[in-house]
């Protein structure tokens, strides 16, 4: 398998069951994905997973996380997977397919994480806020939740399906800006957030509006450099605003 | 779902582990197939296996047979699933994407059969000798194995992908954003711009700083509804800086 597939990290997020876990891995090495990132995993269900067939070598490298901010602070692309069928969603929704081809293309320049949600209540909106867009495997309405495991075997297989053909089409000759990391972005989300507060748009202790605001900046889809140029002018702003000492903290 | 499904049999010959048996026919509830075939289980298996998430209705009416032969009898086509990486193949083998599509084209027509053989060792060389030609998910070489479950869940997916059924399209109460149009894009490139001024960050002398900027705000490609709140956003802030007297004018 080629080398863009190392850009992938599988996210789970507050698994429970250490046969999920295993089985995420196990897809993860047939498919020829090495990064596993477990956020805030149920600790016994975590060490019991390392058995899993075949894929021990990429559990005892698998990498922990207090919180989803801080497993995809290096990406660019930050998708999660939704049954989308009980709440409104506050994202964009892609169906496996189409969402498939964008994250194939964003995995050719840097690092993609695709973030799967606990058992029982997947992906929180905090923890959706984070993700540029989401993605939605087509299950019947009547039973959508797949199981975990399943749940990733079917997304990593549409990532590498037919690679052979997609990489015969490579590259038209134009350069492309490199998208903003999640990090990066996150910076400029809380200067905005700083910003607003002290100008009085947002209330400093109503929390939704940190997560609207969070969506909000991922739909700009920002390229690297515009986040550095935008994260300057907020933090002018700032300083005008008065509040400089605080973000020299 | 529409009923060419139901004309697509799964037969899992030889299963042995009630958590894969449960698994796979949680995937076809997921998936929308209905028809379960068992061949020669291990009846205790079989047994536990029928309190499987969303699939217990599934599994009550799966039908047992003693052989391969009873099991595919009324089927048209035979597709059997391989790892076909330790003996030899006597049949034809499809890449999963390849035989999907064959698959696809016979169920609009009759009955389909798709075997998958035990945990351990695989369908036999007897058991594949039903079938009209094989079928592999592109795993790993050094791992190719999957899991049952996931290997059903895999291959039924590949079956119902692309399907353009009205729900996979999208979720309830999506609608796709209007983009913003140029003249609100362009008030709010004129409102960051004096908000930039009045904080310092732009010389109001140097006229590139408005088209370099001009140019930023088009790159994030705004929808309608985001282009208001951000204007909203910039007026306040304007309004915090004491510049609110100016934007009235």
């Amino acid at each position: 398998m080629s080398s863009d597939l190392d850009n992938l990290r599988v996210v789970l997020v507050a698994a429970r069951n250490p046969l999920n876990i295993g089985a995420a891995a196990r897809a993860m090495s047939n498919f020829g994905i090495r990064r596993l990132r477990v956020v805030n995993p149920y600790e016994v269900a975590f060490q019991e997973a390392r058995s899993a067939v075949g894929a021990a070598g990429l559990l005892a490298k698998a990498e922990q996380y207090e919180n989803v901010a801080e497993a995809v602070a290096d990406c660019r692309l930050v998708v999660g997977t939704t049954v989308a069928g009980r709440r409104e969603l506050q994202h964009r929704l892609q169906r496996l397919d189409e969402g498939g081809r964008a994250i194939k293309r964003q995995l050719k320049t840097g690092p993609v994480a695709l973030l799967f949600g606990s058992e029982r209540v997947g992906l929180s909106n905090q923890e959706m806020s984070h993700c540029h867009w989401m993605m939605r495997i087509p299950t019947r309405e009547e039973h959508g939740s797949m199981n975990l495991g399943q749940a990733v075997a079917v997304c990593l297989y549409e990532l590498v399906r037919g690679r052979k053909t997609a990489r015969a089409k490579a590259a038209p000759g134009q350069k492309k800006k490199t998208p903003a990391k999640s990090e990066e972005v996150e910076r400029l989300t809380q200067a905005l957030l700083e910003v607003l507060r002290t100008s009085g748009y947002v209330n400093p202790r109503v929390t939704t509006s940190e997560e609207k605001l969070r969506r909000l900046v991922r739909r700009l889809t920002l390229n690297a450099d515009d986040a550095e140029v935008l994260l300057g002018m907020l933090r002018q702003i700032a300083w005008k605003l008065g509040t400089n000492e605080k973000n020299e903290n």
